[in-house]
């Protein structure tokens, strides 16, 4: 038996796994290890979840997210884990809550400010990398191609109504093989009101999620273009509510062109397993 | 907070919430309960769940297996929800294992034996109520029309790949709406061996499930009445081994008429939530 928390930020939802020493997980073989992260995020026979977030101290003294994804596969970073994450280590007097707070992960250090419900992570810089389309039955629209890490093609549709063009996002919208070779994550935006739009996203071999972390950054950078907001309607210094199926993600695209992705982080459920 | 456990009976999974003297939920109304219910069955917000089984001391003395659909709405009785309930109950030495256990449910006494991994509930007398057919796309069936307290109609197929005609059944297979007017779990099924065979469901509102108790046991009937076995081809005296997308379960038809079904139940988590 061994300790486990279950959290989720949008909906995008993790089993977290303390093993601050690393004695609790690190023994195992590297296979033993993948099939337990399998057991676990099994939504029937395990507990379920979109991820494992393995809690561990780094060499470097602060805490590692150590993310899997739930096919067992390793993964970088996510941002909404990382909220989740940042919650759990404030919540168990880990780390102060009323200060930054380093999170050591895959894809390098981040810093989490934790205010209240709302749960701040610098998402990086934005690759904006020209315009392509996608097409979804005999819909085509015009999209954006954003690089948040990955690879993102956001397309302002008229309506996200599952009934209608857009459907049931089942199986991934068409895109162009050539702009991106290894598949793609897209997002289809409708304007709500002045820095506020709605969005539903089809993850690259997830289907239609919840809630996209990067999703709902690259659309945030598509839409500020798009209005020409921002210092001479570069889109820096704009910030957008995004509305997702899971939640509402606020995004910041700063003045020195970094994104910030504001959102809750919640804990709800602890225990044990044997799993 | 409140404790929980998850638990599953070939991957129809569960949520139990202990609630013994019902003190813990019992004083909630019907309006905040079914929204309890939902939100611990919600598999991302949540814990995730099928149903809820609330555990709780009948007015009679023994355990009432209170048990609730994942969308709030109340539910009599689930063979594979049975199992894990009394897995539980033996597990946390509320019941003495060496016994068969009663427990009381909305659809009356059951009778539970637990014998090591294997979970023996009595699945009460089938009615076997004539031929029909189901259809999914160009290809038809005939088909068993065989009541287990809720409406079954078992078809025969050459083969269960979701590639060939049986297809991905993630819409419900057409059937008779004169013979069915409240719908209907359909099972498509091929024979591996005498008295071995293999199914998959679509249950009425569910879509595909990964186990239904009462459509392996609607099939063991099926299968019994068309290889003629049993007391003089009756079916009476067989038993069969069904195997499920989420595991195995054997059905016995007894001499008397009943339906055996037995079967796993794992307890695969325990905690605390307050959602």
């Amino acid at each position: 038996m061994y300790p486990f928390l279950k959290g989720h930020g949008t909906e995008n939802d993790f089993v977290l796994l303390p093993d601050h020493d690393g004695t609790v997980h690190g023994g195992l073989s590297p296979e033993a290890w993948s099939a337990r992260v399998r057991a676990v995020c099994d939504r029937r026979a395990g507990i379920g979840g979109d991820g494992v977030l393995r809690v561990v101290r780094g060499e470097d003294g602060h805490w590692f997210m150590d993310y899997w994804n739930a096919d067992g596969s390793v993964s970088e970073m996510c941002g909404n884990g990382i909220r989740v994450f940042a919650r759990h280590l404030v919540a168990e007097g880990l780390v102060p809550g009323d200060e930054p707070i380093p999170v050591q992960t895959r894809d390098g250090l981040k810093t989490i400010v934790v205010d209240g419900e709302d749960i701040t992570v610098d998402m990086g810089e934005p690759q904006v990398l020209g315009q392509t389309a996608v097409s979804i039955g005999r819909s085509t629209w015009a999209a954006t191609h954003v690089d948040m890490g990955n690879p993102h093609a956001v397309a302002f549709v008229e309506s996200l109504d599952p009934t209608g063009p857009v459907g049931s996002l089942l199986t991934s919208p068409e895109f162009d093989p050539a702009v991106y070779p290894h598949g793609v994550n897209v997002e289809l935006v409708v304007p709500l009101a002045p820095g506020h739009v709605a969005m539903r996203v089809h993850e690259r071999g997830s289907g239609e999620t919840r809630s996209c972390g990067t999703g709902a950054c690259a659309v945030a950078v598509a839409a500020a273009l798009r209005d020409g907001v921002g210092r001479d309607g570069t889109g820096l210094g704009s910030a957008y509510t995004v509305d997702l199926p899971g939640g509402t993600l606020r995004i910041e695209w700063t003045e020195a062109g970094r994104i910030l992705m504001t959102g809750p982080g919640v804990i709800v459920a602890r225990g044990e397993t044997g799993l």
